[in-house]
């Protein structure tokens, strides 16, 4: 069923010889003492933890799914996750980026990142339950009361109890503003919430002592529309002030959904009946609340694709190596099989590299992004935190819908490397593409990421954030474009640049006299922006895979490789988006709805 | 869950105004008497019982699956799939456009492939059953002895028993030339069959009385690969001389796969144990055979593409007009609403018209090449007749493989359109993404059409039978290159025409030095034909819709706001293409296997 190994050395590249992240967290006091060893020794045991006990449950899970009893309100999650989740507690791995405060480690984010990754390529249903419950803890940890924090969050961090978001109800997900489940204040500062939820992650489970819930909902003299939403903390037991489980409050599974993938994880229907909950962040204040669990899901979101693509990768490379069958076009490769291994083929490399390529530069940005995040909480210059701030913000959809766009083509492209078998379920690769297909979804889909993009962080910032970013892709170009061996990757960057450059201000003309043609050009865009960024990445790993070419450490090499695969067979897309942004609206908008 | 409604209009728009049929079937003396009345009431009957009989069964004959039981060798299909193909053995569709000879209705092949259209909408996996039937059929009139045909054609004419193409091996699915069934001459002309297949759609079912085996295997004395295979008979019961049925043939199902989709079709693994069987097209000849079989099979591939997009499109867009969220970014169109339709924005607009154009014109291509293979088995001028044979054989590579990733990305998009609710399997959109993935796979991989396309078609043929359809192109060009009103889609139509032309020598002179190059250059070769192709029928079309499109009738309004949707969004995809395909081998090819 397939195998996977956490791909350290990609990693150990990423973090210390193209973001320096030793040097980086030396500027933040709290991280200050984390050094290289500490790093490749938390993702070493990552590694192994991730390999040798969520990666063997992953396709079990898939094909067990979960189970829901109605009668004693249960759910029940596949065989072995429970007794995972206990080794991920007794680990302390819950913990590893949280605040000591409330018993964390206080590692940085850069490190939890990659170790998500690792936990997504092992098991990406499992890792949506501690997944929910992190992002909880940053929401609550930045809005909750000091009693909520000292009451909840010591609980989230030792993952002895998890959370989860529950946002969305049948009639509406993007357009919370229309929710309709309300909170009755009493008299002790708590309310009662009733209302029904749907696509709760999570929502129930036999993991944890413990569920938080993190409920939106309207308060009684609560505005219309989406400035009347306040965030509720809804505990599935009711905890007595001396730490113990108390009364089970009416927050219920009245569901699970029969859905294409992550069976493992329990995709709830809740129903509250009068559960009592707290109040977080002040009334009508709830979406302000829930963003800042948004945005840590979006980038959550983004390494449940990249964790895929490379598990993907890893499985398509073991048998396209190992299956034989034709023979090379250009000559016999390997006479002494009746066939040649179809990893000769050109198409079958085509595909490989598709997943590499997009493995190894979602890699490089997202541990980027993550630094960025460390430098935002933590570096002590107001104006670095603000920059990083602001590329933080820019990135975050990018992350969240390049990425997980990117796995949706990688993850299907391995499995065309398997012909036939990659459809058959016991191969494990189609389970990849199933699973995969809900990161474009979940969190904001892809086109609201790309509207969040081009509207909310490009043009109505004049397009500042984005020219703060554009100015560090310059001065790379700039350092790099007299070096003639660079020239093959510097050109096309500092070219993409300029057209990204131009398109922006053609649309955001257009878009003054009528917005749809932003809304027109925003997934184009949004694509575009991403290739940007990882040809930015992909120049300067090229950069150093030149000067250590030779050192005889093949990785450079095959790095290399990869980043040329990207300029020759990838970033070419953007020949298409460039044309497809700027194709406008009327095409879409012509047609009357009822002549469809 | 859902619906379906056959597409009528639009099937008669091609067929009546875009190809008139009626015209070119008058040439064919076979089909002469078949005019419009008589194929629109094939078609709507064919609307109706797809629609009444299979869409009813499609969700929960995916959810159920098939079941077998090892003890009794017996494979039970979903509930009320043998019911529903016991009425269409009724109602005489298996005959429709078989040979009276062997109690056909001899209706010409373009009418069965609309048909199947349908079929394939309401009900893939319902459909490979028959589907597969008609293979078998086609294989025996062409290359069984008339013995043979006297005892099996009526019998899948009628669809009393139906058919299976037996290839596969565990070891081998690309590259049959390894396969290792053996078959034993009997000194009573017959054959012993020993050996073990995989992926046999509706290899075992419960569905009719007998299954006809179609089964590749070596002689004892045959040469090594894939000149070495011959084409076997073997039935699951022998008839007896009276017709009834006899012993039982040991062919038996060891396994069914567990799968991504398609659940509703029995995928078996068949294990030959000295089953008798008699060979068609004589000895070392099955490869030959089977292609007649595989080709008819490859455009009933395409075809089952065509029908997913369709079904996925027309159900996305009673969805999007449906379910209101947000406001329109140009203003509020609902006012009397929470929210507006989703249909009004521009990018629920792009998903949606991506899968109307690529059905639409999928199904004017699709319905071009049955008309032509008409026309290669029934005109009297054998002129006519090889024209028709070599445009049938340069585009069935590209009705495959086109139409089937262009049914990927429609099915994707559409499921897209549903946001949360698309993942879920109770609304049914997820089961078309998952159906729609093997039509990549099955019959040739789409690298595989890539390389049958670049290789075989273009490349070896010194780009003949290219040219021959270029002409067909260019005298359309020319014919209306002075139109003004034509020329925003003659313009890009004549500029894609010469870059494939100069793309087509340039991968030919270095793939004459290498030819990993046209492997290389097979995949994005193949998609760049096939908007070439797209681009011709959508201009043809968008000429009749321009002249009648202020008749009144409004489908020539949306087909003309299709077309021009079709120029402005998917056909800039050819400029990603090109640059791929030209993109050369090195990249691919470089890097050694071992540092993968």
């Amino acid at each position: 069923m397939g195998q996977y190994v956490a791909p350290l050395r990609d990693m150990q590249f990423v973090m210390h010889e193209l973001l320096h992240v030793e040097d980086e967290l030396k500027q933040l006091p709290k991280h200050a003492e984390i050094d290289a060893d500490i790093i490749n020794q938390i993702l070493e045991e990552g590694g192994k933890f991730t390999s040798q006990v969520l990666f063997p449950i992953n396709h079990s899970g898939d094909r067990e799914g979960c189970h829901h009893d109605k009668e004693h309100n249960t759910v029940t999650t596949p065989k072995g996750f429970k007794e995972a989740y206990k080794q991920y507690v007794e680990a302390g791995w819950p913990a590893l980026s949280c605040v000591p405060e409330f018993g964390g480690q206080g590692l940085p984010l850069v490190m939890n990142n990659s170790f998500y990754e690792m936990m997504n390529s092992a098991n990406q249903a499992w890792t949506m339950y501690p997944g929910l419950s992190h992002g909880a803890y940053e929401c609550l940890l930045e809005h909750g009361t000091p009693e909520q924090k000292s009451v909840y969050l010591p609980k989230l961090v030792s993952g002895e109890w998890t959370g989860t978001m529950c946002l969305t109800e049948s009639h509406c997900g993007t357009d919370l503003g229309m929710l309709r489940s309300k909170a009755e204040p009493q008299s002790d500062g708590s309310y009662l919430i009733t209302g029904s939820k749907i696509f709760i992650s999570a929502g129930e489970h036999d993991m944890a002592d413990n569920i938080l819930h993190l409920v939106l909902a309207r308060l009684p003299d609560a505005p219309q529309g989406s400035k009347g939403i306040s965030l509720f903390l809804v505990p599935k037991f009711l905890p007595n002030a001396d730490g113990t489980l108390g009364a089970r409050n009416p927050i219920t599974c009245g569901a699970i959904e029969e859905k294409m993938g992550i069976h493992g994880n329990s995709t709830c229907q809740m129903n509250l009946d009068g559960a009592q909950g707290w109040i977080i962040g002040g009334p009508h204040k709830g979406l302000n609340a829930m963003f800042v669990f948004m945005n840590a899901a979006r980038l959550g979101v983004g390494m449940q694709g990249l964790g895929l693509t490379e598990v993907a990768y890893q499985n398509a490379l073991v048998y396209a190596k190992d299956r034989i069958q034709m023979r090379s076009l250009s000559g016999i490769k390997a006479p002494d099989k009746a066939a040649d291994p179809i990893i000769v083929h050109p198409d079958v490399r085509r595909m490989l590299l598709t997943a590499k390529a997009y493995a190894e530069g979602g890699r490089a940005f997202c541990t980027y992004v993550a630094l960025q995040i460390d430098k935002e909480l933590n570096h002590p210059d107001e104006v670095v935190r603000k920059h990083a701030a602001d590329e933080v913000a820019l990135l975050t959809p990018i992350v969240k819908a390049f990425i997980t766009d990117n796995a949706w083509i990688a993850t299907s492209e391995c499995m065309q490397v398997y012909g036939g078998h990659g459809y058959i379920s016991e191969w494990g690769m189609e389970q990849y593409v199933r699973d995969a297909r809900i990161n474009m979804i979940y969190e904001g889909t892809n086109t609201i990421q790309s509207l969040d993009l081009l509207g909310r962080k490009v043009l109505m910032d004049n397009g500042v954030k984005l020219k703060k970013f554009g100015a560090k892709v310059q001065a790379f170009i700039e350092q790099n474009g007299t070096d003639e061996a660079l020239s093959e990757f510097i050109t096309p960057l500092a070219d993409l640049g300029d057209k990204v450059t131009k398109l922006t201000m053609e649309i955001g003309m257009k878009s003054f006299q009528n917005q749809d043609e932003a809304g027109a050009a925003a997934v184009p865009y949004l694509r575009l922006v991403g290739h940007l960024v990882y040809a930015y990445f992909f120049a300067q790993m090229a950069k150093i895979a030149l000067e250590k070419q030779d050192s005889g450490d093949t990785f450079y090499v095959s790095k290399l490789a990869t980043v040329r695969f990207y300029f020759a067979r990838l970033l070419p897309e953007t020949a298409m988006l460039i044309r497809q942004a700027r194709a406008g609206s009327a095409t879409l908008m012509a047609l009357d709805a009822d002549l469809f």
